[in-house]
């Protein structure tokens, strides 16, 4: 078992070709266990020696080195103390794919979203100097993440806090997919610069003892290589680089460079995102997070005839499109993730990425609906947090009829609790004029996409459709063949039974027929849970017993609330006793969905038991 | 009656010593407006001038003009067909103080929220040209609004877009308060150059036919004048300006000279916030935003006696932070509408202020509470949406221990639907590891935060106390003087009666004593929404046929939904009929706190009536 500061300290005491040496055989390590376990191997294998620099100059113990968003980390991981547990990750019980700040005191603060760790590594420098203490604080941030709001406004304020931080930009000219913005055009003329090699020979020659003096020269020979004006200059931080990324000499030297410099400071670093493996190199973003695959081949494993629900809503979504010129696809630097690819290929002026800006993505979604389109933003449901503001003031507030297709709603797995989507119905059915739909299946989602685009003069404001981070057995082919609009507010009785009722939401519903079909209970799919089906809800009410209702989602201000509202508003609470089946007031851990869905009860067995508890404990009391 | 577009015919007709006179007009006509209906004074003071220039260059009729926050806007009511109609400003009923859709086809895009001017200009940019069309977009935003992440991350998308959006920087050094950051500081160095007098010059002698060339040369001068580097451009805008926003002969200059320039440009343009009234200039942080005042004083009527619960708030803050050297206070660019301005002049080194920045300003208090602080965020509620994401990521994930001290929490009054507090209790409730609390007055306010912070290490995850903007008739000397720590968990019982008891969130419950006492109803005042006092309300239910929840946010999600399902779910449903009343799912349009109170049907007399009904239609069911 390796100690703590084991790896810092042998990392320091080695030379360059041992260093490299073991940059390889962490990369190894790396491709080993995320081709098990799945993770973020791209970024990942972009820091080695990124981080092995950064920690002979800085004491990852000492010094407050924050990673923005941690899918950079694996090798600060590994550095650690989490070298042996390092095959745990991502796995239930094991460590997180991200920082987490219960996992490690080195994990300074966690962060699975991008763009939190300036306005974080302000508010520490402040606390410090508050309590008369004084270290080093470092900032590793993506060039992606800078596209971020969060990440901008506080990069604003650096000055004005007359703060020392360091940030290291590691540019890879990526967020997950390609890189938008002006920021992001500047970096890449920059990386593609004559000057950039230049200055790489500069370095290699200079830089020992008065590296300060040289790095202004650095820093005046990299103003010469942009063709206009430098961007974090201008927001009062002296900017050093750009350097090769993967040159330990080149990082160290620049690193013992800006260590003592008495500014906040920015050091550009160009990194390969999916360096030194053969596979990632060629195509990063298939490698950004990824499941398990074949290290070899670079090939997944796919459950055969699988698609996700993401393909199908992309997939539905270009079959729409090429009837519908109105209909214009968002994202905010997901096409890959959310399914919007082949949109994009095919329909290159109607498909908006415009970096990780949710909150941009969202109003400029409500401006294409004012002013004639379709838009249809497709999100993961974690991320649409980011735009709560934007879809009350500048959507519905409005009356913008704007198509949300939410993605990863529910539990995601082993992205754990940053990612998972559980709180999405709780937190848009507050909201007036919003209407949120659950399909139950592919075919489902198919329909209800149809349904609305085509009826979209009759929407009365945004709708959100939700659906998991999971996977159904079915051909694209049919699914997206022949389009039949589905009318999305009915429920559907699945199958009529006894005494009992569930009502789950969406995609749970085909767990659970099986267990209605053993116990003659009637199922509800539950289609649409704002507005309810008041219809059927009555129907079902008064010829039951016992309601029960399942969503994966947070029963607090969940669909659980609004059917429990539902029966006591309307006096029918004598009537019925109900059960309320989600999750509870907790984050949920990391884990595969299956182990999630049993963790939360929400897995046919643990369902099947808590009704029958029910019906028990009821019938006694 | 004046017509739509009699006004803009009428200015264009103009010379500009009538322009001049007419501006005076303008002027005296706001000021006598605001003093009466309240309103944003100071920032539509500064826009006069620009509104009219902009409105003889470009047509608002035929351009989009899209004004980031409306409360810029009264001069583009006034001249856009609302020039009968502006007496009515924010009242029951008449228009807007804000940009608003609904009231006019020339307000392009709605906005009480800062920061979403440049998404929703690129969104209008892109309807348009997917549909063949082309018009001229023009952009106006305060230097205020452009520290706002939503802002700048939307401007760094702009180049990527080939966008021709032209952005007139209404810089003035205020947002609310004074300006902070580093894009600030520039703009700052920048008006107090000696070149900005220069140029005035060159514009004066130049610039008729060759407006472009002339601007390109003043364009140079510029970038002299800047000690850096040009922000804009390094996003690959290109930079005018800065101008005198107060003289219209080179604003229209100006304003012609980029009109056809077929780039993305950014124009910027001084203005003085509260210009032309000797008491708003001297202060305009002051006449911000005001309540009814006396025009020829500057002064305001306030209730004898009567202090609003931010005063409370900022002082009780003051004073704890005497004997607690770990309290810090945040605000978003608010010192004085959250009542911090004391607190900022007693500890500087304690008070932060991040700018428009929600986000990191969540952000930075998550990493003040992990570093050793204790950390109190003062924010609307309205605001904290922006932040949503921050709440649940880095702060309530990780356990961390903010106090959010949610200010103008339920109706705000006059600034109407976009800043109404009515969402906060459903958004909180659902995230893990928060608690809800809500003062029954200002007394309770004090003893409240004066727990969480003595009892701080014993706090489990964030704290919300929430507040209204309103009033209470007491001293603020008794209230900070001697101040007693409230454990907030409890709820309080008001009186005892038979039958009906109603529950009451927050500083409602004073209201409804008296509808109590006559009709001996049970009176319980509501402190803590998350979580349910639960032995308290075990008792209550047991004791009553009726129970009514009231409170001054969203039925959806809110405090009624959690009473609903706590009696679901242990099986009280059948002994007890409950009455939920809170604000339904619609928006609130803006008027008086009171008229509001009634149209929600709040007040006293809507209740007491609503009770009785509910007790007559139950009964005979």
């Amino acid at each position: 078992m390796l100690g703590e500061r084991d790896l810092i300290e042998k990392i320091r005491k080695m030379n360059y070709s041992q260093l490299e040496e073991f940059a390889r055989e962490i990369r190894r390590y790396i491709i080993s266990v995320v081709s098990k376990n799945g993770g973020h191997l791209a970024s990942n294998l972009g820091t080695v020696e990124l981080t092995l620099a950064l920690y002979r100059v800085f004491d990852p113990f000492e010094d407050i080195i924050i990673w923005d968003t941690g899918h950079q980390t694996y090798t600060h991981k590994l550095l650690t103390g989490r070298w042996d547990v390092f095959p745990t990750l991502r796995t239930f019980g094991g460590i997180s794919g991200f920082t987490n700040i219960f996992e490690s005191p080195v994990d300074r603060f966690g962060a699975g979203h991008v763009g939190t760790s300036i306005a974080a590594a302000l508010g520490v420098e402040k606390a410090l100097s508050l309590q008369g203490l004084k270290k080093n604080i470092v900032v590793v941030i993506g060039d992606g993440a800078l596209t971020s709001g969060e990440a901008l406004e506080a990069l604003n304020q650096i000055r004005a806090q007359n703060s020392r931080i360091k940030i290291i930009v590691n540019s890879n000219g990526m967020s997950i997919s390609k890189n938008v913005g002006g920021l992001a055009l500047l970096l890449e003329s920059l990386r593609t610069s004559r000057v950039y090699n230049k200055l790489k020979e500069i370095i290699k020659q200079g830089l020992n003892d008065a590296a300060e003096l040289e790095l202004r020269k650095i820093r005046e020979v990299f103003k010469v290589a942009l063709v206009g004006e430098d961007f974090f200059e201008s927001l009062g931080l002296k900017h050093f680089g750009p350097i090769d990324g993967h040159d330990l000499h080149d990082l160290e030297q620049a690193l013992k460079g800006i260590k003592n410099y008495p500014y906040p400071t920015v050091l550009t670093v160009f990194t390969v995102k999916g360096k030194g493996y053969h596979f990632s190199e060629g195509n990063p973003t298939k490698f950004h997070g990824v499941d398990k695959f074949d290290p070899d081949s670079g090939t997944f494993e796919k459950p055969e005839g699988a698609v996700s629900y993401s393909e199908v809503f992309g997939n539905t979504l270009v079959e729409l499109a090429k009837k519908d010129s109105r209909i214009v696809a968002l994202t905010a630097a997901m096409p890959d993730g959310t399914g919007l690819n082949s949109f994009a290929k095919m329909f290159p002026e109607r498909f908006v990425d415009l970096g990780i800006t949710e909150q941009s993505v969202v109003t400029y979604a409500g401006a294409l609906a004012l002013y004639g389109m379709k838009p249809v933003v497709a999100i993961y449901s974690t991320f649409l947090q980011r735009a709560y503001d934007q879809v009350i003031h500048d959507v519905a507030l409005q009356k913008l009829k704007v198509i949300f297709a939410i993605d990863r709603a529910g539990l995601v797995g082993s992205d754990g609790p940053t990612h998972h989507g559980v709180f999405d119905i709780a937190f848009l059915r507050p909201i007036p004029n919003v209407e949120i739909f659950t399909p139950l299946d592919a075919g489902d989602l198919v329909g209800m996409l149809a349904y609305v685009l085509e009826n979209f003069e009759h929407l009365n404001g945004p709708v959100a459709i939700r659906y998991p981070r999971d996977v159904e057995f079915a051909k694209l082919e049919q699914l997206c063949g022949k389009i039949e609009p589905a009318e999305p507010h009915s429920w559907n009785l699945v199958r009529n039974g006894k005494n009992v009722a569930l009502l789950s939401v969406g995609t749970l519903t085909r767990l659970y027929t099986e267990i209605c079909a053993r116990n003659d209970w009637t199922l509800v799919g539950v289609r649409s849970v704002k507005p309810l089906d008041e219809d059927t809800l009555n129907k079902v009410v008064a010829s039951h017993e016992v309601i029960v209702t399942i969503e994966e989602g947070t029963l607090n201000g969940g669909f659980g609330d609004a059917v429990n509202s539902f029966i006591v508003n309307r006096a029918l609470a004598g009537k019925v006793r109900v059960l309320n089946i989600g999750i509870g007031d907790q984050f949920v851990p990391h884990g595969s969905r299956e182990e999630l869905l049993r963790y939360t009860g929400l897995d046919p067995t643990s369902v099947e038991r808590r009704v029958r508890d029910f019906l028990r404990v009821s019938c006694s009391s």
